[in-house]
């Protein structure tokens, strides 16, 4: 008699956050932050507090998300807990949701590689952020096979203009670096960062770049407006976003049940990006 | 009787420096990155082999340096055990050598405020490394009171022109990065980042920011040359640069005593940095 076999097919990114998509259908991803002074007091301290807030919330939040989004700065903070943290947080995320891990590494070749090792071997990253300014062999590493890059190109921060908007030859160096990376990296390996709070920025790498996958960030608590953003951000077939929030879906101060707070955050942010796909692709 | 009171004085960043290359006589920082393929076989394997591997590296080299600089990376890709193998390492490290934390951190600035609790609090950084696209809101709490950020202007790597030397109105990106940042933040608690591998640059960065403290990493294995790295970086008065390499001097290959290996690089270094010091001040 024949074995079993058992084969686990690891999707690539975009497969997984398709399959995720369809499954939830929804474009929304939540960023699983933990801010100590927010985490409500129920929860205890330190990070084990944060540790049982984040289970709560990717549970509570898990059935409206297609990826969810820790940020690493949140659980550096722990010091010498922090990759503990972290590990205990991916340990709970469903095995078809994909995880952004939110980094903006990026060093020189022979660093950025054990950054990109660190992401995606030692911890369960389907994809990473990266930062551009070190240059194209240091986003290399993030892009190899099997591996997906989300490049910073437009930043959510009052300040993305202070470097990014320099006038490069009549355009914006955040046009520049797109045009480069994407001459470079195939679709199928890198996407870009476009801060939700920028829709006009959006709407023109949506123009220069119209295959590649968008993580767009900011939505809610910096101010991104839904409607304006996923508009600005839909490619031709009204996919190409991924629409992320954080504090507004982990933070919302419900009185009472803190989870059931998140969950009707969540879903709201769901439900508004649909409209506003449904609306945009309409018309 | 009065009590006797014990005021523990934290040195910031340049003076503890400043110090530190009086006492050994040192402009050299030595690079403390574990890569597990060329940690000898004697230590073992895994995160246990790199805290012990980097605990001799910092004994046998701590007399010839004026700092050391952790670089994040090699530790992440240990995973659940990085932030435990950093916490000992630093540990290790004197009280009187500061601390770069080599981390390239930048975001938006309420997570950038995360990374820097996590650097300057949560472990013991003297200064860390920052990476500046995302802009000066991203920068501004590496600079916050006692703390001091080194900022990416030109990196060391073959790619690093692809976007750093994109022309910005008649200059190349990297000479606006420096600029700008130089009006805003104060050379006390801001300097740069320049390879050691540009040493044409890094003359331009100098002549345009004659008062900032440059960190000059990629010297040895990457290709940088110290005398003309030295040149190139000193400001008027012999000082302004910290000459930093990794690679060539904990991984000497030495046969036998890898740490009589390690300390003689370290040593042959700093003497070779202080000779092309001392010939350029004669000049």
């Amino acid at each position: 008699m024949e074995p079993v076999r058992i084969i686990v097919v690891e999707l690539a990114f975009l497969a997984k956050l398709s399959a995720a998509q369809r499954a939830h259908d929804s474009i929304v991803c939540v960023g699983l932050d933990p801010e100590p002074a927010r985490i409500p007091s129920s929860y205890g301290r330190g990070p084990e507090a944060a540790v049982r807030f984040l289970r709560d919330v990717v549970h509570a939040t898990a059935e409206y998300v297609s990826a969810f989004k820790p940020n690493l700065a949140f659980y550096e903070r722990y010091g010498e807990a922090a990759m503990d943290v972290l590990a205990k947080t991916l340990d709970v995320i469903p095995d078809d949701v994909p995880v952004i891990l939110d980094a903006k590494r990026g060093d020189v070749p022979n660093t950025s590689a054990a950054y990109a090792d660190a992401l995606f071997d030692a911890f369960r990253a389907d994809a990473a952020t990266v930062a551009p300014y070190v240059g194209l062999d240091s986003i290399a590493p993030f892009c190899s096979t099997g591996r997906f890059a989300l490049v910073l190109a437009r930043t959510s921060n009052p300040g993305a203009g202070d470097f990014q908007d320099l006038d490069v030859g009549g355009r914006p160096l955040f046009e520049r670096v797109v045009e480069k990376i994407a001459a470079r990296f195939p679709s199928e390996s890198c996407g870009f960062v476009v801060g939700a709070t920028y829709p006009a920025e959006t709407r023109r790498l949506r123009a220069l770049a119209p295959d590649r996958m968008f993580l767009l960030p900011g939505v809610g608590a910096q101010g991104g407006e839904v409607e304006t953003t996923v508009r600005a951000g839909l490619d031709e077939r009204g996919g190409g976003v991924i629409l992320s929030s954080s504090r507004s879906v982990l933070y919302t101060e419900a009185s009472g049940d803190h989870m059931r707070g998140a969950a009707a955050a969540a879903r709201a942010l769901r439900d508004a990006a649909n409209a506003a796909r449904a609306a945009a692709m309409a018309r």
